[in-house]
This record gives structure tokens, sequence and C-alpha cells, in this order.
């Protein structure tokens, strides 16, 4: 049963098929798009509020044919009334799939371990995948001619991750950048280096599927900037570290991308960010505002990204 | 983009339109119903409760072929952690239409600027339109033979609005009369007349489309009520006015519809209250259950106007 | 009308219907499933939370065509702001069916004879014939040889319920035994004997069905589970128990189903328990892990009883 809990549950083959299947269903939505889910419902668990996880996911598995189940974590009870096995397998015995936005990582891993349906990560405090591939949907719709090979067109390009360089969104990025043949420099403050956790699974992964396994990390935001095509910031206060905002503030402020810094990038580097974005910090208006910034673009491509991905484990052989 | 925030939205010729798919969608329900929000998902964003409007549009979606997706306004944090106008832009990108039930008219106006969607208004502290839509559909209904015109049986009526006359209710069935060519006489106590900011709306609607921008107010009940063809009044102390309930129960105790006030009205006049109702209160359970009571009919024909409305502006063209 | 509140709502030819429909469902799921409620919404108002009832009908109403419309009953204020008649009346006139889970089982009679669409049960706590339905069904896959007669494999049987006899699995086990001509036995701590209430609806539907209305009351586990074809148990304390909490796992810790215990029921007894279970209370994991412990497959056939229960009462003729 293949699971996509991290960008590499599936190999640069399989992405390559993800990104040209989330092409296509940009293409041709609203018309002849194929019922894969077609008498499936996805249960989609989540403890955290989202406007975009929420719609994106809802509105893609209906048009690929399936049934949405939306699951406050809170009113089911995960890992606390019932345990995670048990759930894993009541659920697997009813819906067909499991979308799960939560804190902590090894509940996924969990469900995904237990279960006998592909589960989704939806967000975790240790990955994002589903952003990264909609993220790499995104730049490589603008970097690839029509009909050309999306997963080329992102090899040997630089992104630069500013701010909070320890997050779920910086974790997912470097892995994700390993895997599409991408470079990647973060610059972040002093002690917001990646996890040792997150480099034991970087290099076991890197390992496994023959990937560099490597990133770079500065403390100097226009190092990191220097020859990037891509600029991309995070929230520095994402939701659960609300108490050290005005010490995260400070130190991170350094990171903010501004015009200048934007401008110390390539003259044709696009900006990304995950949203929402909270203008004066991460990010300055003129940036979220500038003809380079598609973070609309991102926002979007969730949708066709998530179908794409769905629809690649919904077709995979059952046990 | 056409968007249904207000009556005076759609011109008297789409009223008319509106009345007469709204009757076809009721005799047919069930049958031979036009998938015409096929593949698409409308997303609902309701910052109250309610029965009533979150069924009858999710049942009306549904039966339109489309995907109806709730979210409660808190969970999307809309206006707060984001921007109105960037949910509008996000939202625009993922669904077909946004349903919106709101305390501030400015947000449901914002969203429609802002996106790139059509927007209906199910509720603001300012107009509640498909109410009277519904409203309207429910009496002509009854004053049109089989295939008759039903925009056309409503003109020359006359219609009084008893109670709190400053209130969402009252403006929305004083724009929705000067539209269906009805007369309208409202009574209420001194210091609830319709708002300078309703009668600046008024003014301007009427001018646009050419209406005569009319009503009555009185204090007085009995004057109110004389020669109505229709009875109408509304909870006194709609959510959000708790702590004024005492003082409201006394100023408004006089316009309570009572079998003797209802009484004075046309022998053949119906009485209408869109739901709940507080017995005893704004009407008393002798004109509830009044043959000529048929406030079960208006909360069904939520559901068929609905259904028109979202019809209607799901077949505009788009840009 | 006909209704699914209690496990007598069906009689015992249409208990086989129902039985048999549940087997056709499982069987076909996922490939020929009529859409019996296509165009219909059924609406859920749940006023527990719950994993596997609500998963379980979501799920059910999508696969047999319908649209599963979910409501808490705190939001549609059922009760209090609106009387249950007007909100039976109401939902009437735009839903196709109503399931609602609730504390107090009055409340769904009353939805049902105010209403006019079909009512089910999905757990009062006085009743819970869903699960009743589904564990049956759940027993006689096991006791039938392929093609057979699922009710017939019933007749005849005994089960042993242990534990909280005064509770609403115990009711409804009662009344499902005397339906599907089993016998059953009741082993609890005195003072937990079904309750006068539950005893005189037995008799009454005992005598209206032409059923024998018996059951065995003991305070000793083992006498109960002498023989017993099948060992049963539900937690200790229910939602809303939990300040009798102490006192109760006191009272009942002889009850809990140990291997000692379930040893020394038949051979080839099967056991059961309609989760989430409490481990080391009401049950030992050695029995919930034990191979004649057949939790999972009652979790899962919520879902194929409840469909066939549904299709049922969709398949009525209206008045």
């Amino acid at each position: 049963m293949k699971h996509f809990l991290k960008e590499t549950d599936f190999t640069q083959n399989e992405a390559a098929e993800v990104l040209a299947l989330a092409r296509d269903l940009k293409q041709e939505r609203g018309r002849n798009t194929p019922a894969v889910l077609k008498h499936q419902t996805w249960a989609m668990i989540f403890s955290k509020s989202s406007t975009r996880t929420r719609v994106s996911f809802e509105v893609g598995i209906h048009e690929l044919g399936g049934n949405p189940l939306f699951l406050n974590k809170n009113d089911i009870q995960l890992g606390r009334g019932e345990s995670i096995g048990d759930t894993a397998r009541v659920l697997s015995r009813m819906v067909h799939g499991l979308i799960v936005r939560t804190y902590d990582h090894a509940e996924v891993e969990q469900l995904a371990e237990l279960g006998n349906v592909p589960v989704i990560n939806a967000l975790t405090d240790f990955l994002h995948p589903c952003q990264i591939y909609a993220d790499a949907f995104t730049l490589a719709e603008r970097w690839t001619p029509p009909g050309g090979d999306l997963l080329a067109s992102l090899k040997g390009r630089k992104i630069a991750f500013l701010g909070d360089t320890a997050c779920n969104m910086a974790n997912s990025w470097i892995l994700g950048a390993n895997l599409f043949g991408m470079e990647i420099s973060l610059a972040g403050p002093k002690g917001f280096e990646p996890s040792a956790e997150f480099n034991t699974l970087l290099a076991a992964e890197s390992k496994r599927l023959g990937l560099p396994g490597k990133y770079q990390f500065t403390t100097d935001p226009y190092e990191a900037v220097k020859n990037a095509d891509v600029v991309y910031t995070d929230v520095w206060v994402s939701m659960g570290k609300e108490d050290e905002a005005a010490e995260r503030i400070k130190t991170m402020s350094p990171y903010s991308v501004t015009a200048q810094l934007f401008a110390a990038a390539k003259p044709d580097a696009w900006f990304m960010h995950c949203l929402p974005a909270y203008v004066g910090k991460e990010v300055t208006q003129d940036v979220l505002d500038h003809p380079r910034s598609i973070i609309f673009d991102e926002a979007e491509n969730r949708l066709h990204a998530q179908k794409a991905i769905m629809a690649v484990l919904a077709q995979q052989p059952r046990g």
C-alpha cells in the first residue's frame, strides 16, 4: 500500500507522473475529469483549521467523483478515546483513503502502518509534502514549454528559503529539492538549522533513492538568495507557537523578504509563500504584490497537485 | 460577474425568470432537475448557525448536481487571519460560487468585488434577499393560475410588515416590494424607522431601475394591516440583540400579530413569518396555526427559490 | 410512514429482508450498488460525537447515491430555539430522511410522529437498533452457508450480555434476540436489571408481534456465558456517566470478559463489542485480540446493515 507522507514517497519517475497528471487535470478541469474516486469516500481528519487545505481537498475529491468526509480530529477523539490503531482499522473498513492534518508526524505514520487504505499527509509539524508538490508544479508550469517535461524544468534550479528554517516547510522543501534535482539554500537565525531528526530522515531517504542529500544553511540572507530562481518564505509564528511570537519576530527580522532582498535574487526569480502571509513580517506588501509573486497560483495548484496525488494513490493495486 | 447581494441585483425581468424557474424546479423536484452545477463546488461561509438556510442551500446545491462545502466562518478566519481580499482570491480559484451568511453587509460586497465567482447573500444585518424571493414565490404560487405569470400576480398587492421595522427583513421587503410592484406599509415603534443608510440604498436602486422607491411607515399596526394582502412579522430579538431583549419586547408588544390584528387585514390575507417564531411575542399561536398561515410553505420555498437563483447565476457567461 | 426507532419496527420477515440486502450490498460494494437515494439528501442530526456512526452513515448514504448532510444538534438548536415539531415539519419539506443520534428517546419518537420522512434512531439512551442489526448480520454471516437464510441461522442461538445490563445496548439486544429467535442471558450487578420502562416496551412489542418477550438476568457471569454462542459486552462508563465512573468500575469488575470467562462459553463462541473498548475494564486485551473476536467485522457491518435499512425505508410508498 503506497502512502504520501513525505516528498520521497514518490520516486522521481512517480513525481514526474504526478506533475504531468496535475497539468492534465488543470487543463481539463470541469470537462473530462476521470471519476477515479467513483463510489469512494475519502475521510479528512483535521486538527487545525485551514482554508486552503480543506477547500482544495474537498473540491478535489468531488471533482474526481468521490465523497469528501470532513472530520474534526477532536470529534473523533483520535488517539484519546480510541487508539490510533483501532481507528485506522475501523476507518479502513469504511473509507477509501485518509487525509490527515495534525501536529505529530508519528500519527500519520501509524495510521498508514496500521490501516489498509492510502494515507495523505496534509500537514504535520515535521513535513508538508502536498504544498511542495503544488509549489513544484507551479514553478514547472512557468519553466516548461507546452507539452514539455515538467520535472526536467526544475533540474539545476536554485531555491532560497528564508526565515524559519527549522519549520516543516523548510524540511519539506529540502526533501523536495533533493528529489526534483534542485539546489536549496536556507537562510535563518543561528539555532534554526534543520533538526537532527530531519537530517537523519534526509540521509536515509537520499541513500534509499540515490539523491544527493544536500542543502546549504547560512545566517546571511543575501548569500542564500544569490543566483536563486525562487525566493520562498513562510510565517514566522505558526499555529501553536504564539507564545514565542515577540522573540521569533525579533530574531527573524533580518530574513524578511523585502523588495531589496528579492532584487538580489536572479532577475527572473519568482517569489512564493504558502499563505496566509503576515505583511511586514516575513514579507513586505510590495513583494506580495510584485509581478513575479505567484502566491495565488501556488494556492490554486494545491487543488490540481492533490488531485493528481489522490488519483495516483487510488489507482494502485489493492492487497 | 452577476451576484445576488440584494433584491434589486435582478431586474424585474430577471426576477420574473427566477420565480418561473423556482416553479419549474419545484414541480420537477426529484425527477428531471438539470445538473447546472455539475462538476461544481459552492462554498457556504456561515457565521451564524441556521437550520433553514443551511439545509436549503446544501440540499439545493446537491439537487442541481453540485457539491456543497460548508465552512464555519470562524474556521476559515475570514477577515482576521487572512484578509477578505486574499480569501476571495484563493476561493475563486477553487470553488464556483460563494454563499455567505454574516453580520456585516460590507463583507459580502467585498467578497463579490474582489473574487471572481458569484456571491449570494444568505443573510446580513442589512438585507436577506433569499428570504424575500422565497416569500414572493410563496405568494405568487397562491395568486397565479396554473402556467400564469407569477410576477404579475404580485403587482398592486399590499404587504404589512409589523414589529421590528428597522431590521434586515424590513429593509429587504421594502426593496422587494418596490421591485415586484407591491405596496408596503410598516408598523413599528417610533425610532424603528428604516435607517438613513437603507433609504440611501433604496433611492439609488430605485433611480437605477426606475422603481417608485416608496414605503409607508406608521406607529399604528391597524393602519398598516388595513387592506393588506399579506401580514408579515419577524422575531423582535434577533441573534446578537439578546441584551436588549426586555426593552425591545416591551416596546414592540403593540405590534404582536394577534388573531384580532390579523382579522383587520383583507379577509383572504396570508400570514407569513420567516421562522423561528417566538410564540406569544411577535405572533400568537392561533395565528401561526391559522388556515391562512403559510409559514411552512415559506420555509420549503427557500429551497426552490434559492435553486433558481443559483441556476441563474451559474449560467451567466464567465469573463 | 415506516421508521426505524427500535428493533421491532421491522417484523421478522422485514428483518430477514434487511439482512439479505445487507449481504448483497456488502458483496457488490463499489460495483453495482443501486442508487436508491438518488436526488435525495438525508440529514444526520447528532448530539454526541461518534466515529463509527457518523462515518458509516455518511459513507452509506453516498454509496446509495444520496447526499449526507451532517448537522450538529447544537447548531440547529433542536428542541430549544425551535420546537421539535417545527423542526420536523421544516426538515420534512427539504430532506428525504432523518438520522438522529441523541440522548432522549422521546425526541426521535417526536421527530418521527411530527415529520413526514423516515427517521432512523442512530443511538439514544434507551435503544441502539442499528448496532443490533449490524451485530446480527455479523453473526449470521458466519453461521450461514453461501446463499443460505441469514435470519434462520440465528434461531435458537444464545447470546450472553455482560456488565452494564441496564444500558441501551442491553435493552436493544433483548428486543433483537426476541425478534431474531435467540435466547439472551444478561449478567450484571444487582440493581442493573433492565428498567420497568424497557420491560413495558418489551411486553407491548412482544404481544404485538407474537414474540416470547423473554430474557434471563443473573448476577453470575458464568451462569450467563454457559452454552453461549456469543459473548457480548459494552463500555461500563458511557458518555454522560463519567461522574459515576469509579463506583461503576468497582461494581462491574466481576463481569469483565477475561479469557477465563470467555472460555466458559461454547468452544466456538464469538466475542463481540460495539467499540470503543476500555482495555482491562469490561474486556481484556487477549479477548479483544482472540481469533474468535469479531469486533472489526461488527464495526464494518454497521455500514452494510445501515445501507440495507435506509434502502428499505427509502423504497416504501410515500403518502
